[in-house]
């Protein structure tokens, strides 16, 4: 180690507690005052441990860092029950002494304050070592929340026994659908070097009760059933095991084809049942504990049992057959469904697929094959009403595919705490039961990455923290978890708590609010990145998630009665709530049914009277949260103040763009101005295209660029800039330049910059006062598109600037490498 | 620029505001709440320059910049008076109409609030361009302290024309007496090509009212004065220019021989003249504002005017003569004096040397030549008397040299405060005036560095904001002073405010406290780094910073009776009230008298036990230093909160160091115990030698170590370790150990690991109670030794230990490069 400025490596040493979000919701930050003093009198000075496993140790040494960080205490680590107070850690026979044998399922644990003689045990005991595990991190959690250990007796039984995260991480280091950097398992086609990261995810998932991890893509690659990959799953295994989550991989159906050299992958050909049993029996023997495969099937391009006229039973058990005898479960994907459906057929439905393909199956899969069932009957969409197929399935093991990763919720560049929505599921009443009484398992696609706080955006943690504490308990509600995740991440204050939670219990509903409201799903772009704005995106495709609004009206007919028949999947109570305009919930009625856009909602309102001012409310909303956010400013550490404060910003910046671009795609379409006189009229804006031009020239945004995604044309939507145009700066133009007058009364003003930054360079641009330089930036943000669309706008806000009628307003931008420095609009604010 | 994962990228742009301390004062941090109502009302909309020269312009966009920090507004820059309030820039000429016409010396200025009509005007005039600037600063300093702008009416003349900071920067890009990291200007002998850090260091001298800068080393390096160098010597003007910040040089008196090729430097030789006149207006011709020239002659073997026989005066004039037409000034240091001194000649004394040197010559330098006086006659040490030569020049122009950079004040890893010191030589009574009345410049050797916030130390920032300031008006209070940085650098909270000041207020007690007190100087390897404690360096050399100290008493006999006579130096006032034993003041006794251990203080204790007690108060004071930062956590930005916390837990530890050092070295010579018991006792202490030892092997470190130290063998004092003896692990042992039992009660302890972090390796520690590993580090600070020393020494404190009789304490030390892993002693303290 070379020796640096001196006081660097001091400073760098003062970094190691840096708020980098790295530990996440397992701060263990110190305590103070009255907390300290508290906890410091009740929790003694020994931690013993009486298991030997290395989970139970892991326990142990969690417990010593967790009152190390929050008491500022090293424990002694002891290994018998010592002659003073203590923590004591063991299974049940191992504490028979200290407490009574009863009976605890596998990862349950039991928390109990006991007393011999002078003597006071916190005793902590399970029936295997994850329980023991659990429970110290409930343990650290209870501290950290500030909740007393006098009289403890907590006792925690987890309602699900299959708790899993996948991961999307292809074996290049990419993620799919992964916003947090690249793989913390993969690179280069080979398992990292380094598996410290993968340690660290681990621990924060057993911190949560998970036990089970996908380590690859469920689009798999067959490279990862070749025999040369078992060594490395297995390094990623053991980095795992410590904390008692086990691993498991996704495989491609057609591996016996593609990797074992069959002439076929035929499941019920005895060859190949032979070569899965031989590969899975090979891949035990790598890691003995491997929880088991995920297989993703006849969807989406990937190959399944339809090639041979086979059904999905057939394609599980042949799998969960090999996976048997070892006690590994086949998690076999319900998302399956055709994406060449013909749009003009009426009847065509893609959300009753899962339910079509998988009812009539029920009672066919073997005891070890879980159906994994999104959520919703379309793809994580920002709502929709909760799967029929969890009740469909009624001799058959199910587990609930929630969406952690924020695909088509702002892909953590927006902040959507994710918890109440999946709760909307888990409590949907099906029948007799809820959903959440339905499923045996929980899996979270998560794709946390190597950005230092895993997924690009603080608050987005607090989405992986509520689906673990969701997967251990389904009736916690939203609040309690919100809290929960807000105290242990940012620290005991009142005002954090309270602001926090707000933001995160209300950022669903303003999302869903500037995005595609009232079941509309979330009107992005489906065919392409799933981020920006592309309303017509969803229909005249194959791929279904039609929501056929016209010139007359919009919503998908999905009634029993005139429409695809989809509410019939539903049991009796649920279907007859949905079928019937007076009863169906207004979230979902364009779900459910089509209707006039002057259909009066429940609360009176037309239709699209609520897209209108949902959006408004949804933008305003993002807003406050920005002024919500500075509230915090010195009660939270500066780094992650600073950051979300950035992330919020742009999110309220991108809120318009939404705004915007929906309200004037459903005005056009429907010719119905808005009551409240704002769509299409936007006081204080002058479009870019209006200005004084030098260098930039005018382009329609909706022409089509021949030769870009895939191939085919693509369509950018007028809609996606203001007035549908922008300007931009030809390529090899050393700059360019956008003026105009400034006519309003002399004041102080905010100017917003609407400019495209685009992926493919970093833009320069400076804005101008008369002579005066006011602002300067480039535009380097990592946004998924090279296109001028509604992903690449940006908003930059520069505020206090005086003006007086007759000022020029210049924005002079210099392109970059294929970015084009362009402009949609300035608008001046009074303030 | 690459595109990064999007949220660092907003999270970078978050950081430019990060609180790396580059901004120092000058950081403009937001205002909130009535404050920034209150200033949003006051400070007009517009910032009006009537002056086109580019410091002025500078002085517009400084207010434009902070007024956008404070308040979050961009003024708007214009060139006339409009028809608006505003705030008007402009020399007297150019606010005729808006302001009578006064005098107003060079860099004065005059901000005032004009009404004319319904119009007010904030009028900020000057004679010269620098006037306009500090001016702009002025009103800045005034926003940010809180003060009304109400009837502003406010003039202000510095008190001396020169106001030049020093930078001892090697063409190489090193610097002499540098602690916070290289040179903003040099690097491999050339200008920097980046001198982005040369103007900001310009912009904060200009905010404290500096209008020079010598850019290289006073130890000159007599290439700087080839032609080559004459752009390079311009291109850094340049930089600084903007500033009103003028450039100066350091030459070499022998440069007409080593650069000219001359056969003589002497200065009366005709062509020696010749040359230095060519080669001054060759750079002028290059930078014609040129500041002027620094010159150290004959001193510490810098060749000078006595290899001619010369005088310093005919060595001064023959540079000034060349400067003079151009306007430029010569700086001739009068740090002149003799380092072979015989030290067994009791009259023999270091201090006579300045003045000895030029009191004689007073009236032979040309008017534009300063003498540059150091504040004290020996060498920056922790507590000197003014220097004699103030008071002994009356017809001769002289500058205070004050040094900024913390040389002998523990080289900015301490916390050292020295306005108060400054104050102390400011205002010392010499005869009819104080030194502040006397001087006509100011000197500071400053040598800011690359290090982010330039020193090394956040605090240490503090000493050059106060140098500017009593420059600028040596009346401040150090209180004043230490308020506005306060203020300033970490924004407005009385907690803070207070905090900070107290601890800055009483630094410089304390460094004294736990170093050398009562006159005796600092006590440093003054042969060596100027840092650790090495009692006798001063002794037995011919360097003559001697302090006399041997079995029976301590303290140099300076006065005319019986001693050196250089008190006699002094007029007539101050040379009686030192020369008497009643009258001199304690905390110079032992700079002026020798006096036995027992002589007892106008405080009544004697010599020896305040030399005990100071030494325990000191360290006791920093500890408490520790305590009192930490209750700023949240209060101020976490960045530096860390670093601050770092440096003085850092040194806390040190300053233990120096305690136990000099406490043993007098209690070692006087054989006097500490009448309190502490000395030589220290409770809870287990010296490494005396501990189970595996690998390590005991060294006396006192036992010389031939070769090192410029070839000449090394003696490390005994008392740079505890007991004399320390352990080390020898060069190719994989680690060792070092073990105790511990026999105390059971409890809550603290754990004080004294070991040694040396400047060639970075060892690893371990520590363990029983089994349990506690504590692991490196050892990778930057401190200036290579040796088993004080220098090195360095504590690692561990909280929150759980002992129980019998448990065994083990560190384990992997030695690196050229570090042993050596140990002092292990300290267990209850908590």
């Amino acid at each position: 180690m070379s020796k640096l400025a001196w006081l660097s490596v001091l400073a760098c040493a003062a970094a190691l507690h840096a708020e980098t979000g790295y530990d996440a919701w397992l701060r263990y930050a110190p305590l103070e005052g009255a907390a300290l003093d508290q906890y410091r009198q009740a929790v003694p000075a020994v931690v013993s441990l009486l298991d030997a496993s290395p989970v139970a140790m892991s326990a142990q040494a969690e417990i010593v860092r967790g009152i190390k960080g929050m008491l500022g205490r090293t424990l002694r680590e002891e290994s018998s029950i010592p002659r003073e107070n203590a923590i004591v850690i063991g299974m049940a026979g191992e504490v028979r002494g200290l407490l009574p044998a009863i009976d605890l399922a596998p990862d349950a644990f039991w928390l109990r304050g006991v007393t011999r003689g002078q003597l006071h045990f916190l005793v902590m005991t399970a029936s295997n070592d994850r329980g023991l595990l659990y429970g110290a991190f409930a343990l650290l959690r209870k501290i950290a929340m500030g909740e007393s250990l006098e009289n403890l007796d907590q006792r925690e039984t987890p309602r699900a026994p299959a708790r899993w995260v996948d991961q999307w991480d292809r074996l290049n280091g990419t993620i799919e659908r992964g916003y947090g950097g690249n793989s913390i398992f993969w690179e280069n086609d080979h398992a990292r070097h380094d598996l410290t990261r993968a340690s660290d995810y681990a621990r924060l998932l057993a911190s949560i009760g998970i036990n089970a991890c996908s380590i690859n893509d469920v689009n798999a690659d067959p490279r990862l059933l070749t025999p040369e990959y078992a060594p490395e799953i297995a390094r990623i295994a053991g980095a795992m095991r410590p904390w008692g989550v086990r691993t498991a991989i996704s495989v491609d159906f057609g591996s016996p084809q593609t990797v074992g050299k069959l002439d076929t992958f035929d499941p019920l050909d005895q060859k190949v049942a032979a070569w899965w049993k031989a590969r899975i029996d090979a891949l035990y023997a790598a890691v003995p504990d491997l929880a088991g495969i995920v297989l993703k099937a006849d969807s989406e391009g990937r190959v399944g049992p339809s090639a041979y006229h086979r059904t999905h039973a057939d394609a599980a058990n042949v799998v969960a057959r090999a996976l048997a005898p070892h006690g590994g479960l086949l998690f076999y994907r319900g998302f399956v469904y055709d994406h060449h459906m013909d749009w003009n057929n009426p009847k065509n439905d893609r959300a009753r697929a899962a339910y079509d393909n998988f009812q009539g199956l029920d009672g066919q899969f073997d005891a070890n094959v879980i159906i994994q069932i999104k959520n919703g009957p379309i793809d994580f969409q920002v709502r929709e009403p909760a799967s029929p197929l969890f009740a469909g399935l009624e001799k058959t093991s199910e587990a609930i595919e929630l969406q952690v990763t924020q695909e088509y919720f702002g892909q953590a560049k927006h902040t959507v705490f994710l918890v109440p929505c999946w709760k909307e599921t888990l409590d949907f009443q099906m029948g007799h039961a809820a959903v959440k009484a339905l499923v045996h398992g929980f899996v979270g696609v998560v794709n946390a990455g190597l950005d230092e706080n895993w997924f690009g955006n603080h608050l987005s943690q607090a989405n992986l923290y509520g689906f673990g504490r969701l997967a251990w308990n389904p009736d916690l509600t939203s609040q309690k978890i919100a809290g929960e995740w807000t105290r242990q991440a940012f620290g005991p204050n009142p005002k954090v708590d309270q602001t926090v939670a707000q933001i995160l219990l209300t950022s669903w509903r303003t999302y869903e609010n500037y995005t595609g409201p009232l079941g509309l799903q979330t009107l992005t772009d489906i065919t392409g990145n799933h981020y920006g704005v592309n309303v017509e995106a969803s229909e005249r495709n194959g791929w279904g998630q039609w929501h056929r609004a016209d010139e007359h009206g919009v919503g998908m007919d999905r009634t029993v009665a005139t429409g695809t028949g989809y509410i019939g999947q539903y049991p009796k109570a649920e279907a007859e709530r949905f079928e019937s305009l007076a009863t169906c919930p207004d979230d979902l009625l364009l779900f459910f049914h089509h209707v006039p856009y002057t259909y009066k909602l429940h609360s009176g309102k037309t239709v699209i009277q609520y897209i209108y001012d949902s959006h408004y409310e949804g933008a305003d909303e993002v807003a406050r949260y920005v002024e919500e956010w500075k509230s915090l400013r010195g009660l939270i550490d500066d780094e992650r103040y600073q950051a979300v404060l950035a992330q919020l910003g742009y999110q309220a910046g991108q809120a318009v763009v939404w705004r915007d671009a929906v309200t004037t795609w459903f005005y056009r379409e429907s010719q119905i101005p808005d009551a409240r006189g704002r769509v299409d009229h936007y006081p204080g804006r002058v479009e870019a295209e209006s200005m004084t031009l030098t260098g930039y020239t005018i382009r329609d945004i909706s022409t089509p660029s021949p030769g870009r995604g895939n191939g085919r044309p693509v369509v950018t939507p007028a809609e996606d800039a203001s007035g549908g145009k922008v300007v931009a700066c030809p390529a090899g133009t050393a700059s360019c330049t956008a003026a105009t007058k400034f006519t309003g009364l002399p004041g102080w003003y905010k100017l917003h910059v609407e400019y495209f930054d685009q992926a493919n360079g970093a833009s320069q641009y400076r804005v101008f006062v008369n002579a005066q330089l006011v602002d300067e930036w480039h535009a380097d943000l990592r946004l998924p598109s090279v296109r001028l669309d509604s992903t690449t706008s940006t908003r930059r806000t520069i505020a206090g600037i005086a003006l007086r009628p007759g000022d020029e307003i210049r924005i002079e931008g210099t392109p970059d490498g294929g970015e084009a420095a362009a402009l949609d609009y300035l608008e001046v604010v009074g303030q």
